[in-house]
Formats: structure tokens, C-alpha cells, sequence
């Protein structure tokens, strides 16, 4: 019945959502998503406000179904002092040589990100959905929102953080379990709290709150998806599922770590953002154990020149491969395709004692 | 369809198994876990032959259904030596003075178990189902359990002892997830690599093997179960949920501590058996952060004395409250009831994405 809830709310065919995932994703796969019945996403985070007005025209060009914009809730950011960004980029000098680019200017750093900026062309854009992680929204960002239709996710990695969500007034709880590839969205207390698995997450979670619980973390297939559901899930949210496919626009080099990440060797590391992330382990990683130089997101601006090239070239070794635990159940097809064999495996599952 | 080969292979009603509990289980929460249509396992690792040969008669005259005895395989034991044994017992003297109990013996610490003999009542005693943990059992003792056409079920904590379990030939893989409560079943490699959650562990082991695959760690109701049979899993096995029932002989005190952990308080720990386990955090945990003092199971034999009086007394700071994560989910009831309840909570769940 919560799924059906789930449905109506999103105008989706299934209760699947294809995770935003800022870098990876672009307004292609999400119109693809969209356009096979479930709800894509864009994660906007790391986009200046004409590019994100930009990305949202180019959606509503390729599909009219209900998209969703995501952003990170950080609130007010308080910019490091230049001296400790000076020493920052000198410390990563020799990657910026590596790959011989520029370092970042400390303006490039400081001013990449205007929040408010962000959140006000996603608001002025009515989209069908805005979905956030990393924080709870100021109610003023909320009421506004609401006042457009606009449908509100808040993500919660704890049963605390998705009270805290239900009670300002989101419409939907997306549960991170600790599977889940990309940035800890936990706001509430230190993100290693708040490691906890889907099996523990979801019942405590669909306990706590009577909005539509969509859960995320290492969910790849239909037996996942039914697993969710069992445990009391309205939806999913699956993002490394979506990174493999034919319109995701990733190096071939990034879509083989994935389908190749046998055993599971991803980890949860700060080097490349400041911010904690799960990702494949690679040698950037082991170079940089204690590699928070910066709070987040300006950590992120540092490492940017350097692996916008490795990204480019193929380069996996220096750059970011966020990917979720289960990685190598990820497939190589076309997202009309996925979803179709995603929705087929999940209702050939049977969860039942009797008769089956 | 395994769920039914499991079901035909133990000769149960329900894909179900009350967890070994070796400690806090009997004979009378054995039977009243058979007579409910499920199979209930006795842990004897703490057994002397005599008294499992007892325990064995006993289930017999209260079941005429299929049970399983279960033990630690842990082959051929090696004693620490004498001086690092007293050594030890003069670190744990605070806790034998406030029990007011005198330290084991040397011969007590060296001797308490005979894993052969063990075995051997086991063997001839020609149980229906044999389970075993921490280890592989040796192939003559493989070989003689089948002659007697006893059921095998090992234990796996990850992927490579599933694989060595099933060429050794049992028929049963029981996979424990990280979330299970007791002793880590891990034998191949440290236990820490191999802390893995259910949401994990199931789909790569049942991919793995062929045999019927049941799961442990962290369920507790109908959503729980569903969720492991829509994973793969032929079966669960649970622990923490029969801990509080009515036939269970635990203290009172320790019933109410499992009911009442909320949020999650357990740890895994190595202070009371030398051996990594999982359990309600206290007073004794904190005050033993590095215990092991002697290898498993030598140092359980250490602790035994006053553990043995705190849990009389209902002492719960001073004794192993070994349990699962969720153990909050718990209910004093009847096996039977439980049994029920479980049994109509699992098939009210839908995971499919059609019609529900």
C-alpha cells in the first residue's frame, strides 16, 4: 500500500529512483530514467546556477515525466582562511603536475558553491521533485518549495535524522544505508555512527516515520528491491545500478571497476571531497589516508583540476570511483532495458512460507 | 522452491531454526522449538560428554520431532602453558574476590573440553541434524556423520568458507551475518574481514553454493525472514528472538536487557571467551578492552567461575549478554505463539511491485 503511496506521490510507474549522483549522472540518463517509469534524478551539487537551469531546460526537452533535482543541505559554509587553502594546494602539488593543470585559484575555491544560489534556480524552475542530502533544509527553502508542488526527499542515514526530517515537513524519507556508494548524507552526529546496515536501518526507520521510506544501499537487482520492500520500504533509490548503463556517460575504465569490484574493495574515504564517500579503493586513495586538508565541499575544489583530466582520460587511479557496495552486479544495457528486467526479477521473488 | 528442500530436509513445518545457544539454551527451549514445527538446536560446546549424552535423552523424551546439536569445530586444541595460565587468573582475582568464588584449576582451564568426545556422543547418539561453527569438521567425522544419516549444517561468514564447507560435503550452509549475536563463526582469516551484513552476504553466498543456504544475524519477525527469502536464503536461523521466550531459562534481568536495547547497544567483544562474540555492551566489556588473556576457548574456561554466579544472581554487568543487533524486536511469549506469529507476519509481507 506504502509503495502504491510512494507511486501516486511520484507519478512513477515503480518505485525505483534512479540516485542522483553529481559528476556521473547528466540530463540524458535522467530523461532515459524517466522515460522507462521510474524517477531520475540530477545531482546538481557541483553545477553553478546557469548550468543548473540549463540542465533542468534540457529534462523537460527529452522527457515530460517527473524528474528529480538533487543538492546537498549544507546551509551556510564558512570558507577556510586563504593561508590554510595555500597550504592545502601545495600539499596536492604533485598531482596537479601529474596531470599537468592548474591548481585552483583560492577565489575557484572559496566561491565555487553559492547554496542559496543553487536552491533558489531549482525553486524558481518548479520541479516536479527536489531531493537533498547532507542536511535539513531551512523551513523558509521548504515552505517555498511546497508552495510550488514541488515534491521534498530528505535523506537519513539514522532514525534520528528521519524524524527530524518527517517533522519539517518532507514528503518522502530516503533511507542511506551503509552499502550505499557516493557521500554519508549524515548531518546528525559523526558520519562512523551512522554506518548502519539496510537490514537494521529500514525496519527502525519505517518505525519512526509515517512518510514513504525509499531506501538506498547496495540494492542491484530484483531480489534486492523485494528484500527492501519485505522490510517495510515504500521505494528504492539505486545510483551504482544506473552508473553502467549505456546512456550513463562515464569512462568504459569507471564502468569496468565497477562491474569488476569482485571482491568488494570499496571503502569510505575523505581524499577526494573532505567529505566521507564510498568509493573503489584506488591508489589516490592509499596515498591520501588522512587527506581532509579541507572541510567539505572546498576540498572538493582542490581536487577538482586533477581529476577532471584523470576522468576524462581514463585514469581510475586518481580519481573519484564512488560506487556502492555490490558493484559487480551492475549490467551493461540500456536503462529501458534495466528497469525492465529489474521489475520482472522482482515480482518472480517469492518472500512467503507457504506454497512456495 | 529451496525453501521446501530445506523444509524436506530437516523434516520441519517452517524454514526456521532456533540458534544453538550454548549457555542460555536447554533441552525444554529445544523441544519447545521442535514441537512448534521448527528445528531447534542445543549448543554443547560447554557440555561434557555425560552431560550431552543427558541432554540428548532428555529432548528425546520431550520431541518426536527432528532437533540438532551444535558445536564449536574446533579440532585439535592447543593449551597455553601453565605460567601464562596463572598469570592470567591473577589478572581476573578483583572479579573472583567479588563473586567470592575460587579461580578454575590449571587442569580445569587445560581439560574442560574434549572436542573428540564431544563428537563422539554426539555421533552415536545418531541426531537427526549436527551443526557446527568456527571451523570445518575433520572428513572421517563427515564421513561418519552421514553413515549415520545425520544432516549437516556449517557455518560460513563469508563467501570462501561457504565454498570450503560445501566441497567438505555438508548439506546445509547456515550463512551468519554480521548482525548475528554469539560467536563469530569465522574460521578461515581474521573474524574483522568478515563482518559482513546480511544484504551482502546472502546474495554472494547463495550464488556460491548450491546447497540450501539459511541465514543468521539480526532477525527477528516476519519482515526479517521475508527479506532473507526474497535475498536467496532457503531459511533463517534465529537466536536473540527465543532468548526472552517463556521456555527460555536465562534471568530475568538478562530478558529485559535484550527487550530494552534500544538503540543498539551491543559490541563485539573478546573478553569473555577469548573468542570474538557478539553482546550487550557493560561494565565488564568496558573494563576488559584487550582481554583476551588466553586464546578461545581457554579463556571462557577463566571467566566461567564468576560468570556462572553473576548470571544466577541476575547480575547482567558481570556476564556475556550475548545478542544479535535488533534484539529490541524480542517478545516474551510462548515458542509456539512466537512461532505463529512469525509464520502469518512472513507471509502478510508483499515484495513484489505488482498489485499490492
Amino acid at each position: 500500500m506504502s509503495t502504491n503511496k510512494l507511486i501516486d506521490l511520484l507519478r512513477i510507474d515503480y518505485p525505483i529512483i534512479q540516485a542522483p549522483m553529481a559528476g556521473s549522472d547528466s540530463p540524458e540518463l535522467v530523461a532515459a530514467s524517466c522515460n522507462a517509469g521510474i524517477l531520475g534524478s540530477l545531482g546538481a551539487q557541483y553545477l553553478n546556477p546557469v548550468d543548473i537551469d540549463k540542465a533542468i531546460k534540457k529534462i523537460r526537452t527529452l522527457t515530460d515525466k517527473p524528474f528529480a533535482m538533487n543538492l546537498f543541505a549544507l546551509g551556510k559554509l564558512n570558507a577556510p582562511p586563504a593561508q590554510l587553502i595555500e597550504k592545502a594546494i601545495a600539499q596536492l602539488k604533485p598531482y596537479y603536475d601529474k596531470f599537468d593543470v592548474p591548481p585552483p585559484t583560492i577565489d575557484e575555491v572559496i566561491n565555487q558553491i553559492n547554496p542559496d544560489e543553487q536552491l533558489k534556480v531549482i525553486l524558481d524552475a518548479k520541479v516536479p521533485v527536489f531531493s537533498f542530502t547532507l542536511g535539513m533544509l531551512d523551513a523558509h527553502w521548504v515552505e517555498a518549495f511546497k508552495k510550488n508542488g514541488t515534491i521534498l526527499i530528505g535523506t537519513a542515514t539514522n532514525v534520528e535524522e528521519a524524524i527530524v526530517l518527517e517533522k519539517a515537513g518532507v514528503h518522502v524519507i530516503c533511507a542511506q544505508g551503509a552499502e550505499a556508494g557516493g557521500h554519508r548524507g549524515t548531518f546528525l552526529g559523526d558520519y562512523r555512527k551512522s554506518m548502519i546496515e539496510l537490514t537494521l536501518l529500514i525496519p527502525q526507520v519505517v518505525q519512526a516515520v509515517s512518510a514513504p521510506v525509499i531506501v538506498a544501499g547496495g540494492i542491484m537487482n530484483g531480489s534486492g528491491i523485494a528484500s527492501a520492500l519485505a522490510l517495510g520500504a515504500s521505494g528504492v533509490q539505486m545510483g551504482t545500478a544506473f552508473l553502467t548503463v549505456e546512456e550513463s556517460a562515464i569512462h568504459s575504465n569507471y564502468k569496468n571497476a565497477v562491474c569488476n569490484n569482485d571482491p568488494d574493495s570499496t571503502t569510505i574515504t575523505l581524499a577526494f571531497s573532505g567529505g566521507a564517500a564510498r568509493g573503489i579503493d584506488n591508489l589516490y586513495i592509499r596515498e591520501n589516508p588522512n587527506a581532509e586538508l579541507l572541510p567539505f565541499p572546498f576540498h572538493n575544489s582542490l581536487t577538482k583540476p586533477f581529476r577532471k583530466i584523470a576522468n576524462q582520460r581514463g585514469e581510475i587511479e586518481y580519481t573519484n570511483l564512488w560506487c556502492g557496495q555490490l558493484g559487480k552486479l551492475a549490467r551493461k544495457m540500456k536503462i529501458k532495458e534495466l528497469v525492465a528486467e529489474l521489475v520482472a526479477e522482482t515480482n518472480a521473488v517469492h518472500c512467503n512460507l507457504a506454497s512456495d
